[in-house]
């Protein structure tokens, strides 16, 4: 991708001299940010341009470019797109709209421009986009006048809308940020989030990512390679909710995913995804700070209420605040003057008017092992201060780098202060406590992923693989989804504890089980009409004897016609139960999922998801998170619920997905735990595969 | 509370010439803020200050002040209260620290202050806080030097901190916004949160009220005034958790409350609760426009990525997007350039280029009329387009006030731009759209309470008054909380349906009324040490028969020595509870609660409460804001709950809590709904009442 980004000779195609032409404002940015690259300009009507001159075809510009920047009718750039190839340009953005987006005719220009690509192996940024930026070397392809440079830094930007993109831009300046490189994505026809995500990961100008998606082309492949990342990746996906899918669809032509796989992938890869411009910067801000290796705080603050008001925040953020050493509270009593404050953490230092004085008490704080931070609310209303304020602030940012801990500081003063420490502070600080404590939580998130020991994607063993193909294998022959008693089957092969069950296609056979099992046992029909969960009448629990059973045989098979035999196990009576899940997504592979079982699955939808496959680790992991998972501790009088199954259900399903591609979804309801020292056990399983009918 | 704000003569009492003087600034303050009254100065060492001679003691001031503001070492003060009122100084302003919040001598202070205050008939704002402001006529008396004047406007601020008061006064100085009156309250040893509420509602000068407070000195007062306010009131609640206990107690003595309960106020009597400065300027800004009298929004912006995020925001704050009129949709694409461009809500105006067309569509969907307002994202990066982009801004303003209804204004434009903005635009806009998604949520709050019809404290009928106030006169005679079959009792005797149960003191009684009501039955020792209901082995359920009882009997007096009898009641088996309770806040009187019962309760808290009494129609709101309250419609095949027994009981016990003072706490748990017809009825209840003993 280097040369996107560092190409020594650029073509810009559909310039005109008229005077509301978008590609001139390609060839004035160019020209106004220095761009020291050869620039050729490219239009039907010839004529020239800020003194160069318009080229009536890309055939006729005098060298191969290193990068062509198309601006045309859409349904011009097949053709374009085949002069670039027959000049030997391998590098292209294409910034008009006009495709898929627009529906049939689009379509129909996207296939030539693809032929065409493809043809002369010319890789592409778009369609519909505002183009790239590099602001090292000037290079600044929107077709739309910038007003100035921005900011340089080491931001990079990757956004499927260039006015998201822009703003972001936009926002980075702002002291202690400010922009690397800038790609404005838009169709993503040909490169990809994938594609431009391995390389910025890799580009040394790049310490930061922000990427803006409203879809996923490669989802699994984005979350692979940020996994591998050093630098962190600020991930914001729009598009998640029926209000939006129409406008993002005809906006840069996204399909929806289901956003929490987003949340799951970000989790998974150490991703710190935010919803919104605003936070994304406050994501910036917070991760330009030294980590935060723990979620111990110190707040200093001139003002009682701001200090308050921050100790709330604390809370709210998943903040603590340790005592401070006694030491460090009688130095601060030393310097107080009227003496009418007390002391603590949060440390009021409202009482002490001499500024030097704060930054030695900063620097005790983060000399204390057990404080991660510090949030220091600066409060100045006077004039006089100003100077002394902007040294302050200078001097805990050296003392944060020096011992390698955060130290946010707000500032709340007054607008013209505001302006001036704009100007003359070179870190970021914030303007409101509540922006600080974002930064800080959103940066911890990134500092406890940065702090487990291994990211490396692993490769997993699935010792009873074997097992699974031979089953997979047998259902592909029946040619049609699996039924209850083969997806119980399944289970058994893997390992999974299941309810002690028999398939029985007699009524002898059912009774001989029932006696051999004991009775109360449960009976449910299998027949193909009965994949979908909802019906509920193939089923007949706490069958108490022989009679009874007989009834419910009758009964069962006067009800389902396609019945092929009834599955019997024995009626289990439990209080704690759960449901583990898997899916495939188009977009990021199997997932696996956990939930507490009955109503608060349905009601409260509590349920904790992973890219599949888990380690045990993870399983137990994902069951913590469930809001309900107080109910599996000790609780109401019972032992805590031995999970030994839920986790080896959890790790088999999630291997499985990883292995058997056919299986698309499992559902394992419910899946109960004991808490008398047995083991618990699936009671019913659902799985689909694909490529068979479903009936 | 006139006279505070409005004083012909003001004395000033702790000034001295030495140079860190605090006084001096309130006399600075005073003078270049143009205050036109009289400025009386008093400090013990006598001199003169900004050509005012400092009297040795407020007795040798020349006439009797309206106001003092007093700052002195806080031990000073009960004399200078006591020269006050002497003089006939009826108004005072305590600015001094070193009360209550300072331990033991503090409270000496204090009882002499207030002994001084009362002798006298003095009135007196503080202690330990910032003083007034009155932007209208220059009173300016924190002890601050401050840089300049507050912007003049209508925002009233009062404040339990004089930081968080003061930060949020200068944030006033933006387009739109601006101060009225503002009031620092410190520790509240006077003049409270009630007094000050309800001078700033009847204030012709104030349009909004901004107030932060760390806790509520009569909170059931502050409600009634807010119920009554036809201003909104926007309330800055902190110190709602244990890490900012001790910090607020050090700072304005403040003491905790339940922060759910100030949420039930909240909701109870339309204030708009904000949890930062921040997101009190968005209240502020939101309720400064038109209300929103309903949650359908358009979003018009020039960046499909903007309106995708946009589109997004309005699923989470809440708002839905209708089409817009085809006849719009046309309009706006008859002026499209490229064409390139899908149209809808949200509408991408990205492809027109002439800004006075957008003030036109906008009109024509304010005409719509099933679009409450609109949200407009201006994004321009071009400096050619600055001018337009302001007339733009004013005309949306004006379209907003013809047709009353809000346009949030979000203005997505470079830094210097802004900073522009800020000067010419004389209106509230928004630097990000989340910033005006969440302006607008905030006021419709304060919007959907408005459109409420009645909010006048209403007289409450309680026809069972008597019937309780015999029970509690009978427990009050015992001497001792009720037991369970007393609780009962009150429940036949307020008509709340309970199962049936009869307190038995011998065996051949219990089984009699087993006999009577049919088995199984359950049976409940009564005694006085199972008052808390954690105690678990006073129950037996599901009693067979009269073997059963009998043996149950035994087990259940052997166990419990103080056992004075036993509530037998019918077995009853139900799918679904909830429970019910109440009881008495200390600062805001009677609450009631409903719950979900068993788990949703326990694990995830999911409660509903309000201040009592309630009515029917407020009974069904609170059920239905349960998180679970789905449960109790149609669900797993069951019909909807018959809620009948749960409302009567909220409205019943809500009404005893408001006319019984002596009963504190009231847990009916559970009570059980039916679907199959019948009526749900309580099956277990506990009261604790006060001045009987609790064993």
């Amino acid at each position: 991708m280097e040369k996107y980004f560092y190409p020594e000779s650029t073509v810009v195609v559909g310039v005109s001299e008229s005077e509301d032409n978008l590609g001139q404002d390609i060839i004035s940015n160019l020209v106004n940010f220095g761009y020291s690259g050869k620039i050729y300009a490219v239009g039907p009507k010839g004529g020239s341009i800020m003194g160069h001159k318009i080229y009536t075809s890309v055939l006729d510009v005098p060298a191969a470019a290193d990068l062509a920047v198309i601006l045309t009718p859409a349904r011009f750039i097949p053709e374009i797109m085949t002069q670039c190839g027959k000049k030997g340009i391998k590098h292209a953005v294409i910034e008009s709209a006009g495709f898929r987006e627009m529906g049939k005719e689009g379509y129909r220009v996207e296939k030539d421009l693809l032929a065409a690509s493809k043809r002369f192996g010319i890789r592409f940024i778009g369609p519909n986009c505002v183009g790239l930026i590099n602001t090292l070397n000037g290079l600044y392809v929107p077709f739309i006048e910038l007003p100035s440079e921005f900011k340089k830094g080491n931001v990079s930007v990757m956004s499927q809308s260039g006015g998201i993109g822009l703003s972001l831009a936009e926002r980075l300046n702002n002291p202690g940020l400010g922009l690397s490189k800038f790609v404005s994505m838009g169709n993503k026809l040909n490169m990809d989030e994938a594609d431009i995500l391995a390389y910025l990961i890799k580009d040394p100008h790049t310490a930061v990512i922000y990427c803006y998606l409203e879809d996923f082309k490669r989802g699994r492949d984005f979350a692979d390679i940020a996994l591998r990342s050093s630098k962190p990746i600020i991930l914001h996906k729009s598009n998640t909710n029926p209000l939006s899918h129409t406008i993002a669809r005809s906006h840069t032509a996204a399909l929806a995913v289901d956003d929490k796989i987003v949340d799951v992938v970000c989790t998974h890869a150490g991703v710190v995804r935010v919803q919104s411009i605003e936070e994304a910067i406050f994501a910036i801000k917070g991760i330009s700070m030294p980590l935060l290796y723990g979620k111990n705080l110190a707040i200093l603050s001139r003002s009682g209420g701001h200090s308050v008001v921050a100790a709330d925040m604390c809370a709210t953020y998943g903040f603590n605040l340790p005592q401070l050493h006694p030491g460090i509270l009688e130095e601060a009593k030393s310097h107080f003057r009227a003496g009418v404050i007390n002391i603590g953490n949060p440390l009021d230092l409202g009482d002490i008017f001499d500024l030097h004085i704060y930054s030695q008490i900063a620097e005790k704080i983060l000399q204390q092992h057990d404080i991660h931070g510090i949030v220091y609310i600066h409060v100045s209303q006077m004039v006089i201060e100003n100077e002394d304020s902007i040294q302050l602030m200078k001097k805990l940012t050296e003392l944060s780098l020096k011992y390698d801990k955060p130290i946010a500081i707000v500032a709340e003063v007054p607008l013209s202060f505001q302006q001036m420490l704009m100007e003359k502070i070179t870190h970021s600080f914030f303007m409101d406590p509540v922006e600080a404590f974002r930064a800080l939580a959103l940066q911890y998130r990134y500092a406890s992923f940065r702090q487990k020991k291994s990211h490396t994607v692993k490769e997993v063993a699935f010792p009873l693989q074997d097992n699974a193909k031979i089953w997979i294998e047998e259902i592909q022959q029946k040619g049609r989804q699996p039924l209850l008693h083969e997806a119980l089957d399944l289970l058994d092969r893997l390992g999974i504890p299941t309810a002690t069950w028999r398939m029985v296609t007699s009524f002898s056979e059912a009774r001989k089980a029932a006696n051999e099992m004991g009775y109360p046992v449960v009976i449910k029909a299998v027949a193909p009409s009965l994949l979908h969960k909802s019906d509920q009448g193939g089923i007949a629990i706490n069958v108490r004897n022989s009679e009874s059973l007989e009834k419910q045989w009758e009964e069962i098979h006067s009800r389902f016609k396609d019945i092929i035999g009834i599955v019997l196990q024995k009626m289990i009576f439990a209080s704690r139960e759960i449901i583990v899940g898997a899916k495939r997504d188009p977009s990021f592979g199997p997932v696996v999922l956990v939930g507490m079982g009955g109503i608060m699955v349905e009601v409260m939808q509590d349920v904790s998801m992973r890219l599949a496959p888990v380690s045990e680790d993870e399983a137990n992991e994902m069951i913590d998170q469930l809001q309900g998972a107080k109910v599996l501790g000790p609780f109401r009088g019972m032992k805590a619920a031995d999970r030994r199954a839920a986790v080896q259900c959890l790790v088999e399903v999630s291997h499985l997905m990883h292995h058997i591609p056919e299986i698309q979804e499992i559902d394992v309801n419910p899946l109960i735990l004991s808490d008398d020292g047995n083991d618990g056990m699936a009671l019913d399983a659902q799985i689909i595969c694909s490529n068979v009918t479903s009936q």
